[in-house]
């Protein structure tokens, strides 16, 4: 009997789950998926003998890091990122525009956590071709926002690239005990919504689709996606009043909800007639309003719940608008439910922006 | 008399100051230019009632930035990034030694200021087809190397890109008045630096001209430029010894030490003779050691000064080949002078790194 070596064929055998995994892109994982997939890795090498490690309070998956530092307040610490071409395009946005978001989005993440921002750290990547004056127009949007809010930037770096970015890392402080947590809510509370929300999907939408608004209109809805006002003192309003729940509105705010929803194992009910939907995107866009309020991203609002005292008391004091739009449950963790105000069911298109989703 | 208006010919009057500067690009400013730009801007809109500004001990321009945390020790925040097709290329770089070295360039700013790292925070650039894969082979580097430093990652963002681009950002903690600095060397000290230079240009040269090398060479070279090790330990046992002044050695041997030489406002003369060159490099790139250790960068080797007596203790002490290449000298601040052991002058073709220097 002879023995043959087998045959190459055009017969492909079916990949292996391990070969499926090796093989598989980011876009297909998608955005939260693949920081799953990370922040396993990093909590697997996790070193309880590690100061560092010891000393966290908030790791991976809030809206910064905290951690305790000994004979002082607790420490935050966030990174977020502007992307030529994902964020903003020259079409959508000025340097001014970019310097002042890129900030802000940073901002606002310290805010919900509880925290008073301090240092910001700058990471450019710019073109051989980008001009002087533009990267000092952003720098100029950047420290306008950071003396408003007695923020110090104190480093950071520059790298040659082929598309523009800016990276911002900003530290913050908090006091233990009284920070704002994704994982705090409780079945039972009020959810709370501050100002109003779909501006930055109607800014969005208006500047790609290059519609023709009035001066006004365009001016509130560009603002509200160029230049989100990070509600750093409101979040200390609501620590003030006792609130430990809360995170801002980046990813939209049925998907931000959820991550609450999720990280705290309760379920969450939303009457969709009671969110307070941005004045000039019902009147600009009323078809698509609520959907772009509810699914949109990048409003920077801060989404909270709290016992139904503690929310009345928030509502009188918190110097801007506060909108009670549902209530959390118990059972369900990660559950989002929209009703309308008789209680039909109502179905969102797209529950909030993945940077990897096929669009 | 009639009044004409003036005619639109061919001729173009010459630019203004204004309209140069506001037409210059980035390339020509180059990458040091626009920092002390863009530092001046910011140290321009510094808010002397700021809390954040009133603690800072250390802004822009060390290889951290330092700031007082009241009852706790000095806080240090650094940010430095990677980017594909400026540092790294596929060719050169496999994803386990991008995630070393983008946390590794870090460590090593944090070394370099007398401080222990801590808290890492991490932003992605990625590509829609980039494998899930490659990206947990980037993060194994990573964890690799932050185990072994006891270093916590605590967050970051990860955005679609049309380039690979990894930032860091590191938190880490030190005492006050014991701050490695870049301003606080003293005419009449010695400069010291660590282990060996050139190591990394070597790497680099190997790898880009596809030089063959026999294997130990090779891995030598390799590791020297793509996970360098940082000199955490090292500076501590600097700090401990008394030492004030030090830099990482990451645009270059002499380039780093321009910085110092500037910032502490004193000259400096190094004996090319005793720098000490990375063997492989001597033995491999023998023509162009000398001017690949002195003006290349990445290294991640410390440059510090001392006086001859704390610079005895360190040799005998600090763990790792410390070499004195020369010393500091009255007057002439941000003048690096190259002699030989004949004391004739040695001139180097390239002092550096400059992101946007003509190639």
């Amino acid at each position: 009997m002879r023995i043959t070596t087998p045959v190459l064929t055009g017969f492909c055998p079916p990949l292996t789950p391990r070969a499926i995994i090796l093989a598989m892109k980011v876009s297909e994982l998608g955005e939260f998926g693949l920081i799953d997939v990370l922040s396993r890795m990093v909590s697997e090498a996790r070193d309880p003998r590690s100061p560092a490690w010891q000393n966290l309070l908030i790791g991976i998956g809030d809206d910064a890091a905290a951690w305790r530092c000994p004979g002082a307040k607790v420490q935050l610490g966030k990174i977020d990122a502007l992307f030529e071409n994902v964020h903003f395009t020259p079409d959508t946005a000025t340097w001014r525009e970019i310097g002042w978001k890129a900030l802000s989005i940073n901002l606002s993440d310290i805010a919900a956590m509880g925290g008073i921002p301090a240092y910001a750290l700058v990471s450019l990547g710019l073109r051989d071709t980008t001009a002087v004056e533009d990267v000092k127009e952003m720098y100029r949007g950047m420290i306008d926002l950071a003396s408003r809010f007695q923020v110090a930037i104190v480093g950071g770096n520059i790298s040659r690239a082929g598309e523009i970015s800016v990276v911002v890392s900003l530290s913050g402080t908090a006091r233990e005990g009284h920070l704002l947590t994704r994982c705090a809510a409780r079945a039972g509370e009020q959810i709370g919504v501050t100002g109003s929300v779909g501006g930055a999907t109607g800014g969005l939408r208006m500047l790609t689709r290059k519609l023709d608004f009035d001066p006004e209109s365009y001016k509130t809805l560009r603002r509200a996606f160029q230049q989100p006002w990070p509600r750093v003192a409101e979040a200390q309003g609501l620590v003030e009043a006792g609130v430990k729940c809360a995170i801002d509105i980046s990813d939209g705010l049925v998907a931000d909800l959820k991550h609450i929803s999720e990280m705290s194992e309760v379920g969450a009910r939303v009457n969709v007639d009671l969110v307070p939907v941005n004045p000039v995107v019902k009147a600009r866009f009323p078809d698509q309003s609520l959907s772009m309020a509810l699914g949109g991203g990048e409003d920077y609002e801060l989404v909270f719940t709290a016992a139904p005292e503690i929310m009345s008391k928030v509502k009188s004091s918190l110097g801007c608008p506060v909108t009670v739009i549902g209530e959390t449950l118990g059972g369900h963790p990660g559950e989002v439910e929209l009703v309308d105000s008789k209680g039909r069911p109502y179905e969102l298109p797209v529950r909030g922006w993945d940077h990897f989703a096929k669009k």
